[in-house]
This record gives structure tokens, C-alpha cells and sequence, in this order.
């Protein structure tokens, strides 16, 4: 069994706007997804970000994003296939520019929000994005959403060349295609602990989850998204990393 | 002798917005000063800049600037440092990034308008561009402002272990220290094609300029910034390439 | 019958960037749509803009568009109608403000863009868009595209408390409903300055026009809407201004 | 004796970013200045804080900056005076457009960060600021830093039209210029409430304070800047209200 890692968001602040608690959070995960300046940070947030990376052994990531910062590039902005390619390149290539002073190499590509979301929807995106992926450095690993099915992806990724790595989420309700339920919905993210606590176990386990349909769901995923948006979440990211630590 | 060779900023045109020649400049030139998006140009726009310089064989370097689209970056903005440091870092990374989609090394860095300007006049400034060059790549070469003594700068790059390139003009009035004499000086841009040649030829052979305070002025430079903003001006970097191929 | 005005995208530049001959467009038309900074424009083009059509006699319009400078506002962002009727109270204050420094009124408002096609295909959208009109000021009319059937929008704009001017178009062919054709269609976009004039004519006097569909469409316009990109296409609103004189 | 009304930034969240507790802060002042786009705040957030100072019968105010989200206004841009002009009716008119809709007149202008610093040290940008004010509405108070003698600005004021509202800190150290004592200085910040209630009701009663070099400074201001960025920073509010209440 593979060991499950963990992702967070990273580098959110932005000038004077503090978003996160990265250094609470740092030293409790695997993986820092880290914002490259389109939908959040700035030079300055990345450098610091980075260095605290590094200081943690953790690995930098590339999460890159619509230009949107009022929106936080959660709005879908709809650019063509061409368009999304080279602004990836642009984001993947600014981050790494910071991490080479700080020692730190890229390590995977983790895309935000709404692009995130429209490259899961919609092939022709998820194809964008891997072409992107593969002309900057085809052994940097995609971090894609974890489904029903994750053959199809895997299919595409292995025409493009990629490895990609799925990441599954422990606090929210997934459906019967092993989407996640619309946060409009009742039960959409769990706030007990111990069912968030459990469900990342299953899913380090290849354990069935209870899809909201009723039907049992395994997901097959490499790494977990968390976030620490407050001490609450912090204290989950602990208390899965300790569960994950004694399976 | 060293060859002259030719810069030109290229790639700054942003979105819909046309501005240079760049494709009929680009068979003329050595060396391209590519737009990061801070100035000027976009992820698009870059990505076509760098295809068409590879297509003509002509080395590609960033030409980062301070973020300021409406200003052209030609409005000083008082960053500190450590800010310039990072805002160099994230541009040569970006356009690095789309570099390596189209299998074009990043060659150089020339920073560009009011970024230049501070730098060729506070050492800080200098040092904290040349901290982020030397972070980045230190075999990446940094071009500067040929004057009347390269001695200072060329002690403070060795300092950071980096190459500089001297950059002259062929087109520009100097003053007895080296320096452009204002646009605001009557006689400070030269519009007589014989006699923009005519310094170029000189800058090549090393002989002296007449500066404007009547001495005389020995450039040492590597390499020549030329212009393709009218038919006018790609005409005079044709007819410069021209007289420096027949030397 | 009333007098069909011309209406123009005017003040599209962007800091060093030009785009549009307004000065030579100016004079022949009677609304300037004058970009608010979004898409395109900053304060001093605006400022001069406004200059420019008070010195014509012309009425300034607000051009308002999603926050996109790259994408020009021609990609549709995913914004919320709360959003949408803030973005726009904003820019057409925005450019009262300058306004006012010339002495201008504004006169009325044209959404650019894809936000002008989100309004036309979305009730919601288009509801925001006059929701933020009658916040700002009732008295401003609103301009959308007239179509076969004028009637739903204007129920829409007469339970907002507004007027519109629906605009309409010389050189682009019509489908049955009184749509655009889309420009990846061949024929979508007239050439022969004869057959522009004479669409406007036909737009003038309430004739009817031949729809791609091979339907006579009759469109009930205020306004024509003219560009100034060329050479070409201002001879041809000089061409349009002569025909609609002569009716 | 005129009543000293309190000031405060307000509107200074982006997007998604919280800065400042304008919810717990508007209750205890008199005047709001809110951002207007360029160093912090969007339309959202304008409508937001907007609606709030209406709902306590707060005047708003604009609180206008130079371009640098990521800088947040606080590093000077070299901008031309005409340049500040109408980066100021930009800005004065969103915020009044955003105003319209919630039915609040906009009361004053009170320039952010370094505009405020580069308007108090160099006269041609004062008078840049006040020709912008002017020409958008004369009768618009512009709030400046009271100084040991306010009639230079005075006399520029007056040659302009305009009304002015000096400005007095209580928690900021003075020199004998009636200039604030930089930052960097030991004990340019108070953190005494005591000593910050004791230096607001002198400067309400017109009583000198200590400058820093010894000498005594009577300041005339109409108001006085609060903050409202921690609790700490609220309950000083509260604790000078009550004190100016009780004179």
C-alpha cells in the first residue's frame, strides 16, 4: 500500500492580506500546493512560502490559476485550450524562478479552483493543461481529483506522458461517480472529526466510503487535501496524520 | 574584436494591443529582450515572441520589469530590494517557463525602463538585480548601461559572479560621463540615419563618441540596442547590421 | 421616424497602446462607447476620450466589461448577478467621474464584450445589468441588440424603470431570430461597402432584412453600431452617415 | 470649538481577503475612508462597506491610492501630476458610483498611503490632487495632515475652492514641524491608552503637545485618523470617543 500524503493550499496571502496559517500548517503535511501570483500570492508570498517549504522537507507545488484575484480564480474564465497551455507555462515557469533561490525543486502541478473544476468537466481542458504539464517538464507529476473512475485520465495522461497523482478528500461527501456533492447540499462537508478522521483512513485503506447514493465508492488516490484555513482544520490535519501514521 | 551584437525589445504587445514590429525586426537582431508580463505582454504573446526568435535563430533573454501595465514600466515605483530581488526571480521564471515549451534556453536578463533606470543609478538596486540573476543562474549574463567607467559595475558582478553585457546606443547623444543625454535635451536622439551608423561603426571599433560636454568618450559594449518600432527604425537596424557585417 | 443614431467603441486604448482611430472616427458619429478601464483604457485615455467627444458634440456612453485586460472582456467570466451590478455601478461612476472634470454628462450605457452576449442570452444577467442602471441613474438608457422580438427585454427594462436603445448592426448578417451569425460562419460579415450602406438603409426605414435563414427579419433600432478599426471601415460610417442623411 | 470627528480606512478587504474589523470599528466613528480599488477594496467590497456607513450614519469618504494592489498603495509610483489627477476622478467616481446605489452621498477625499505622503511633501502634487477634487466637486472636503502651520495648504485650497480638514494622530509621535516622527524611530508609536486619550483631547482642545525635539505643537485639526486593525486598536476608538464625548 502506498503511503497517502497529504496537500495543502499554500501561499494564499497576498501584499498585506494574510490568507491560511501556513506555518501552523507546514510542518503537518506532505505536499504544498503553492499559489503562482493569478488567482492569489505575489513574489514576495511565494519566496516565504518557499523557504518555509523547504524548511519543513515539504514538496513545492505548482498551483496555478485563472488571472482572478478579486474572485480567487474560482470563476470559471473561458479561455481557449491554447490560452490555458501557455498561462500554466507562465505559472509553472514564475514559481520555479523563486524556488531555484531557494534551493527547492518543482515538484508536481496541482491546478486551482475553477480551472481545476473545468479541467475535470471538460476533456479538452484536462488535455490543455497535460500539454502544458508535459512541455515544461514531462516527469513533474498532475495532481488530478480522484474518481469512480480514474481509467480515463490515466488514459490521457499516458498519451501526454504524464504520471498523475489523485488526491481525495476526506471531509467531503462524495456521490455515486465519486464526484463530490455540491456544497449547496445538506451533509456536502463533514465536520466531525472523527468521521473526517475515518474517512481518510478508508481511503488510505482502499477501504469502500459511503457514497450519497448509497452505493459503496473506492477511490484510488495517491494523496488527501487538506486545508488550514483555522485551528479546527489544523487540528484534523493532525489528527489524520497520526491515523495515517498508525495504519 | 568582439562582435556587436544587436538587442531589440520584443514581445510587448498585451492582449488585443499591437505594439513593435517584432516579426519583421526579428531576422535583424541577435538578441531579443522579451516582455515578462509585468510591463507588457501576456502568456500568449510570449509564447509567439519566443517561437519566433527560435525560428530566427536569435538568443532569448527576459526583460523583466516593475509591475506597472499602464506605465509601461517606465514609472520608477519604490520597491524595496528584497522586492526587486523576487519580482526578477518571478518574471525570469515565467518567461523561462514558456522558453522551455519551445525548447528556447533563456539567454540573458536586461531589465527594462524605470527598473534599468534605478538600477543604473543606485548600486542597492544594482546588487539586489544582480542577487537575482546570480540566484537564478549565475551564467545567466546581465545586461547593463555601457558609461564612461564599466569598472564600477563590473567589480559588483564579479562580486555575485556574474558576466555583464554593455549595452550602447547608436541612435542617442551622451554625456561627458557616459550617460544619455535627456529626450528632453535638444540633439539627445539622433534621427539622421548616416550618423546613427556612423556611431554604431564607431561603438564596434571602440573609437570615441563625441560627447555632448565636447570630450571625447570610449564605449566599451558587447552588444547594441536597436529599435523596430516604424519603418524607419528597421530600416537604420538594417543598415547597421549592414556597416557592422562589413567591418 | 426617429433618426438612426451611430453608435462606436471608442476609447480602447491601454496606456502606451493604441487601438481604434478615434480622432478620425469621432467626428462622424453621435454615441462614443468609451471603455471604463476593464477591458481597455485607463484614466488618461479616458480623460482624452471624453475630451475628444465633447469636442465633437458627441454623447458619451459607458462601455463597462468584465475585469479582463488580456482577454479584452471578449471571455465570460463566471461572475455572480451580484457581481455584475457592482462591477458596472462602479465603472460607470468611474467614468462620471472624469465626466465631470469635462464637463460631459454621462448618457448612457452599453455592456461590452461577452458581458453584453452573457446579458443577451441570460435573463438573470441581463435583470443585473438593470438593476445596476436604475441603482445609478433610470434616466440612463440602456443599449442592447435588437431582435426579431424586442418585446421581452423591453418588459424586462419597463419593470426596471428603464429605456433602451436597441442597436443594430449594417455589416454583420442575421439568423431567423434576429441574431448574429456567428463570424466562424462564412457571409457572417459584410465586406462590399454597398451592401453595408444599404443594410443601414434598410435598418433606417424599417425594411426588412434577408436572414441566413432565408426569413424576412424587420429590426426596430435606435442606434447603429459603427468601428473605426481601418481605413476601410471609416469610409464606410462616413458612407452610412451620407445614406442615412439623405433618407 | 469645532467637534472632532473621527476617520478611519475602511474597505481595505480584496476578494477574498479580510483586512481591518469594519464591522466592529464603524459604529465609533464619524467619517469612513473607503478604498476605492487601486491599493485595496473591489465593487463588492465598496457595496459592502458603503452599506455599513450608511447603516451607521457614517460619511463616506474616498480614500484614493496609486495603482499597487500588491504594495498596497504604500510605495510611490512615479506618477505625472496629470496622471494623479485623473487616477483621482477614476477613483472619486467608482466609489460615488457604488454610492449612488445605496443612497450616500460621498462626503470627502482622503488620499491613501504614499499619494497622502508624496501630496504633503511636494506642492505640485497637491495641487495635482486639489485640481482633481475641484473638478469634481468643489464643494468636497480633501482631509491633509495638519502641520505646525496649515497655511500654505490653506492658501492652495483657497486658490482652488476648496475646503480642506486637517487631520491630527493621537497615536503617533510629532517633530517640531509638526510632521510625524518616522516608524523607525524609538517612541513614534504610542501603545499607552492613556497617552493616546490624553493626546486626543489636547489636540480637541487646541493644548500643544510635546514635539519630539521639545518644543510645543499646537495642531488644528478638524479630525482625527483611528484604526480599527485589532481589538486593542478598537477599544483606543472607543476610550477617545468617550473621552472627546466628555469635554
Amino acid at each position: 500500500m502506498t503511503r497517502l500524503r497529504l496537500n495543502a493550499d499554500m501561499g494564499e496571502s497576498l501584499g498585506p492580506w494574510v490568507m491560511g496559517r501556513d506555518s501552523e500548517l507546514m510542518p503537518h503535511v506532505d505536499l504544498a500546493n503553492v499559489a503562482c501570483g493569478f488567482h492569489a500570492s505575489d513574489p514576495d508570498t511565494i519566496r516565504a512560502t518557499v523557504r518555509l517549504a523547504v524548511a519543513h522537507g515539504v514538496t513545492v507545488g505548482a498551483h496555478p490559476a485563472y488571472p482572478d484575484l478579486v474572485g480567487f480564480g474560482r470563476r470559471s474564465l473561458a479561455c481557449s485550450p491554447e490560452e490555458v497551455e501557455n498561462l500554466l507555462l507562465y505559472q509553472l515557469g514564475a514559481l520555479a524562478g523563486i524556488c531555484r533561490a531557494e534551493g527547492a525543486p518543482l515538484g508536481y502541478v496541482k491546478p486551482h479552483g475553477a480551472l481545476y473544476n473545468d479541467m475535470m468537466r471538460d476533456p479538452e481542458m484536462l488535455a490543455a493543461v497535460m500539454r502544458a504539464v508535459a512541455a515544461y517538464d514531462p516527469k513533474l507529476p498532475l495532481m488530478v481529483m480522484a474518481t469512480r473512475d480514474n481509467a480515463p485520465a490515466q488514459r490521457l495522461a499516458e498519451h501526454h506522458g504524464l504520471t498523475l497523482w489523485f488526491e481525495a478528500f476526506a471531509d467531503r461527501a462524495y456521490d455515486g461517480q465519486g464526484r463530490l456533492v455540491s456544497r449547496r447540499e445538506p451533509g456536502a462537508v463533514h465536520h466531525d472529526p472523527a468521521l473526517i478522521v475515518e474517512q481518510a483512513r478508508r481511503i488510505a485503506r482502499g477501504e469502500p466510503l459511503a457514497a450519497s447514493d448509497g452505493s459503496e465508492l473506492v477511490l484510488e488516490a495517491e494523496t488527501l487535501c487538506v486545508h488550514g484555513d483555522n485551528p479546527e482544520s489544523i487540528a484534523a490535519v493532525v489528527a489524520i496524520r497520526q491515523a495515517l501514521n498508525a495504519l
